[in-house]
């Protein structure tokens, strides 16, 4: 399904995005901002999402996955949602017709394979790193593989089928709260595009409807709507979906028989 | 009272600052970012304030009038407090003796307006720009439009008289609290230069005197002073003032008839 | 002990870091870099810590000397952790031989003091600058300070001997919990380096033992562990330590006799 070689690796990226679960403002992203900087990447680095779900690499790869399209071509992710950092999960790279990622394969970038039409995938194999922590990767071997990267000097390491990576048998939609943002608006896992109009939603026993538009509602009303990135959202307007329902990453989501 | 017109056009801006209620460190920060970076802006590009009130332009325009006399000329303000996204509102740019400005007409910029000596407004009118979702105009129009700014094509469009922008007529002061910062302190639309040093406020029933700064008081009282940027701010040394008084935004600030 | 002079000053920084109290994302954050950006400084800047301790030099002094091994040569960081700013603590900048910082003296930059092994000291003393607010030094004078050594004119001041800085006589070692991260990690201001691995810590009543990494206990257990900076830190497997230990900044860390 996926084309493994054949792609021109002469190019290098653009725009570094980071995706992680390190904490908004935290100062782990800096730290791997500063390692970029001391390994001599001029690129733009841009903190894309820093609170993805914690310690939850599949609720997280379809977030990632949704961002893809609006994102400029040539841009090199630096992905971290981590929980077995320092255990025996192993590190990859990939290469699509668009993008680079960098990160752990426990799932994380499944989506984001899932969705493109050439993918490339190795091992991160950096023997000549020096000794650094069990526990930051992030810094101290996804920055330097990006790094690499984006001065030209491609990491080596096994090809590995993109059908093996984990989390490639993972569904293609998932019926779920996959984040809830700042207002209290929560994420799924649904393309929208597949969901005809006048599907109600069951979330938390709360029947939704569907709206093209938070002020096309009432205020305080809870809708679903296709959000800017394509996905299934469940909003109020001028309120909290979170609050009003209860709603945490986690909560499925199903079709009401009406 | 201001000039519409006689500005020269061709200077660009050096500075993008992004003004908004996306919630700090939130991925459509990110987002608008990276449309920038894919339509060629150059500019360095800051999150001036990403928790500005939620769907509260009204406050949100004595806020970001406030932050004006300190940044740098020539900075384009890209402002999105926005809870009308995809109804009626319109959107409109503005270009004043020091700055530029993008977002919606709903009274987000006319504070900015009303504190500056030349205006031209302008509506946004876009029609070559792609389909674009309805609700993330941070995104699909005002970055388009701060970007054909950054680059040198200026959008045209249909002239407003800055007198016809929506918050033409408000206040110039507004007495109450319009923004709580991560201290806990609450900054108030008043402009302090028109307030004695003697006035004692009131505030959710609490008496506050004057202070010149946080040290000047005892450990834990509470106290008005004149902010970094010339507004009365309600603040506590060495403590929060919202949780001391339950503050939040919209409480109304009075004189003490003392 | 500490040498205070024969340092080439005639280099310049090559990256700008941002340690401070005033909150992640906060508009003070961003009026500092806006300062930086107005006085021609062209060197990238980042937020590297940004919810320090708030009014806590102390603990702070201990973070941020931790960061100090990973990040670049060249650095010059901006320190505000400033409960007295606008009464009498003086400000200083410190030359060492990797990095610049400028902040208060308040014991905020003893430890970077302390682990380095050339420190010019000096008050910043800058009369040529504008009037400016008294709460906001951050904007108003340590970023100037800052702006002029990357611009390479270095603000004269009168030279302190490094073992007169405020907190050059604190421990070397803060057996306190001084950090809280996003995930309830909690850093203490102890070197791992020191601790055997088989000590057993007591925090709030618990008894904790060592682990190398967050994987190599069951889930939600809590444990310590030398963190990527080197500093003990507690934490639990895909939990928060701060949740289950009822962690804060200055809960004392003890050797359990086991």
């Amino acid at each position: 399904m996926k084309t493994e070689s054949g792609m021109a690796m002469t190019d290098t990226p653009q725009l570094v995005a980071l995706f992680t679960d390190f904490g908004i403002g935290s100062h782990y992203l800096a730290q791997v901002k500063a390692r970029l900087l001391q390994m001599n990447v001029t690129q733009p680095v841009i903190e894309l999402c820093s609170d993805a779900p914690a310690f939850n690499p599949r609720a997280s790869a379809y977030l990632l996955a949704s961002f893809l399209p609006y994102m400029p071509d040539g841009t090199l992710f630096i992905c971290v949602v981590d929980p077995e950092v320092g255990g025996g999960r192993e590190a990859v790279w990939l290469k699509t017709e668009r993008f680079w990622f960098v990160g752990p394969d426990n799932g994380l970038l499944s989506q984001a394979a899932r969705h493109s039409q050439q993918v490339m995938a190795q091992r991160i194999d950096l023997p000549d790193l020096p000794a650094h922590a069990k526990t930051f990767d992030g810094r101290d071997l996804f920055a330097p593989a990006a790094a690499r990267i984006c001065t030209g000097s491609i990491p080596k390491g096994r090809v590995i089928a993109p059908d093996h990576l984990v989390g490639a048998d993972w569904p293609e939609n998932l019926a779920e709260v996959i984040y809830i943002d700042a207002y209290g608006n929560a994420v799924t896992g649904l393309a929208a595009g597949n969901l005809p109009k006048e599907q109600v939603l069951l979330v938390n026993g709360h029947q939704l409807p569907y709206a093209e538009t938070f002020c096309s509602v009432p205020k305080g009303m809870v809708f679903w709507y296709e959000n800017a990135n394509g996905l299934v959202e469940i909003a109020a307007n001028q309120g909290s979906a979170k609050a009003s329902l209860t709603l945490e990453v986690g909560c499925p989501v199903r079709w009401a028989d009406t």
